[in-house]
């Protein structure tokens, strides 16, 4: 990836590209009100396979934005929370990105793909 | 491309497209201190081919994102500018994300891409 001087927004990119990922701020979004099960997300989300959700969450596990906890318990309990860097960019860039498409969604042209 | 009404961000993940394709960031913040002309543009940005400030800017011009103005001079000029759309997408979502990477930016994991 081209990375300029000028902006030195290669990492705006990067995060850009984390929003653009389809279910990426989904996840972090259903996540925002606290820690959740797998199974409780599937349904809070609703749409989203299974395969596609343990993709997801391993993506942001991996980028650091969420955590998994495993609980010795019977049955055993896993739960999915945001991280404090997955909270900051909750509560900073994609709360900012919401407000803008709330605001003037309606006014961006669907412009055709490159 | 799949629309969920839990999250209601189909044109969240279509404003992150917009940043995260490398160069429209870029020309929207070059464009941030006033209209530029072409050259300018070209001469400021740097490492920018012809070609891609073209496409650029024609595909910020079909989203609304920018203007372009041609005034009868000799020899004649065009001007690119920031409609009022795009300095909003400027001053709100490109400055929350330019923000949030400024002080967490090191701490996001590079993740493999899917």
């Amino acid at each position: 990836m081209h990375c300029d001087e000028f902006v030195a927004d290669c990492r705006v990119r990067q995060l850009a590209d984390l929003f653009a990922q389809t279910w990426n701020p989904v996840v972090l979004l259903a996540l925002r009100p606290g820690p959740r099960r797998r199974r409780t997300l599937r349904e809070e989300i609703g749409g989203i396979s299974d395969k596609v959700l343990t993709d997801t969450l391993r993506r942001l596990q991996a980028q650091g934005l969420i955590s998994r906890t495993a609980y010795a318990e019977a049955p055993p309990r896993v739960d999915y929370a945001l991280t404090e860097l997955g909270r900051s960019i909750v509560d900073g860039p994609l709360k900012a990105l919401g407000a803008w498409v709330a605001e003037h969604g309606d006014e961006l042209t669907a412009a055709p793909r490159p």
